[in-house]
């Protein structure tokens, strides 16, 4: 199954880093103060939707300039990149008492969850806010040295904190998950999380440890949760997933093993379906009401299963296999 | 170019990491205290090193009991794993006298720096001791909340640590890192980090950020470091590296441009290399001494460049590339 081009949520972000300007810090002064520099303001980490169009369905995302900002301290917004030389900065406003007014910023929208927000919002905005909200979460946890306990201070554009203390240099932080279809004779395996009420399955996931490779993170991950043994691994694609700041791995995974010992820590059911049912959970996942079908009680009406949505890495493996099999 | 078996130095580790047990503060107590349970002591992350054999060449990695490190306070070594039901643990043995005598615990060994070991140590001591080496340095260098500067404690057989005072959990850390051979028209690129004195070439490198996918991160570091764009990226295979703890995701990066423009702060130099003179460079490696290659002015004897050693994802990467087209 050959790699096909990436289709995941929150990739292709159309910046560059332009990583050198980072340490240079007359630039990132003079850039806070350009008219035509664009901030993402992030509240409490929900960036700010502005409505858009006539029908309240589609969703743009607030950017505001410093003008705007007016009298807010922008010394600490992270620079994310240019863009044909237009600057953009992430810009933590949760502690601006402007950011809880009725039109935050003199802007027309109210700051929302990324979560919620994802299948209103553009893919191009999408992927600027992976990278905003990365990086705003990491910088307010990390206000303080893990090796000292003293605080640390906002460094190089963003992208380090310093201890004063220690001369400790911390860096942002981004976790590598390994998640995995796990596949044999035409079947392939889902799980269903125990924190989930609502009958969704989806491919088996979890944090790569220190010593591991992922392949070998992939075979530990599928036998903790379900006691199978698998054989050869196939990288697919990757995903960043900013909740808080993680890299997906997708993999597929050839299970050398059928039966099924489910770990009730992590998993409340797990199963073997068919391409035919993926299919058609892929196809209803677009009617899907997720938040709603998570929570709530099964009815008559209620689909038997159903698959991840559009957004999540999972959904991607299930159509990368189900249509490298068509 | 298919995925081959992992080549690369500090996989296959071999235990089984029964993380079900973490959580279970009795088993673990008890465990510390079992006669055939053995602790791999690192004395300022050197793990302890044994003479082996005649030769006085081949070196074996010192495990202690329970016995042996009579007086350690034991509750805050990491749990490894099981093998044949037998616990494998770290522990950090900085602060004790006995570390520092002439045979340490009564061992016939020294504390050695795990770089300089590597070529003397088997394959399945080097696996342990990436798992053993990163958690305990995690440790260390994690004392203390990042999110609100308290103490911490030691949790879960060693993989999270606690903070009585603000409720955080803290997880070990595992940084992605890109790996790419650049290759175009059968010749492959290579740089020359401005780090080193002698003339080593590797594969370009550099830590993926939040918002990313693993792709995109080897487009930017690629263009940051020669100035070169990519197209079509090729996922390889990873490798652990307990330097202090990354992944390291091996690629090969197929070029659309070919000029070279390095930055200057990250490599002094790069130049495109044939598939004869790689095969040269592998074979040559066998019998350099790098610590000296690395630091010393070159003489007429000094080969005009060099490759990493075996133990690098960059040599296994070369390797692997120069093989394909054989």
């Amino acid at each position: 199954m050959a790699s096909p081009h990436n289709p995941n949520t929150f990739t292709d972000n159309p910046l560059d880093r332009a990583s050198h300007l980072r340490a240079d810090p007359e630039w990132l002064a003079a850039a806070r103060k350009r008219d035509d520099t664009l901030f993402a303001p992030l509240c409490q980490l929900r960036p700010l939707l502005l409505p858009r169009g006539g029908d309240g369905g589609a969703a743009g995302l607030g950017w505001v300039t410093a003008a705007q900002l007016a009298g807010a301290d922008l010394s600490n917004s992270v620079f994310l990149g240019l863009e044909g030389g237009q600057p953009y900065f992430a810009v933590d406003v949760s502690d601006l008492p402007e950011a809880a007014s009725e039109a935050p910023f003199g802007m027309a929208g109210a700051f929302e969850d990324l979560m919620g927000a994802l299948g209103r919002l553009d893919a191009r905005s999408v992927s600027l806010l992976a990278q905003a909200k990365s990086m705003l979460d990491w910088h307010r946890r990390h206000g303080f040295c893990a090796q000292c306990g003293a605080p640390t201070v906002f460094a190089d554009g963003g992208y380090r904190r310093d201890c004063p203390s220690c001369k400790a240099q911390h860096f942002p932080r981004t976790d590598p998950v390994v998640i995995s279809l796990v596949v044999r004779d035409g079947r392939c395996l889902l799980g269903r999380n125990a924190m989930f009420r609502g009958p969704m399955f989806s491919a088996l996931a979890g944090f790569l440890e220190p010593g591991e490779t992922v392949e070998e993170a992939v075979a530990r991950e599928v036998k903790e949760e379900v006691g199978i043994e698998v054989g050869e691994v196939e990288y697919l694609f990757t995903q960043p997933w900013p909740f808080p700041s993680s890299l997906m791995i997708g993999c597929v995974a050839q299970a050398l093993t059928e039966a099924i010992t489910v770990d009730e820590n992590e998993i409340a059911e797990a199963r073997w379906f068919t391409r035919e049912q993926l299919a058609r959970g892929l196809a209803q996942s677009e009617n899907i009401d997720y938040r709603q079908m998570m929570s709530a009680e099964r009815d008559a009406d209620s689909p038997e299963f159903f698959v991840p949505p559009a957004s999540a890495i999972a959904h991607q493996l299930l159509r990368a296999w189900v249509e490298a099999q068509e």
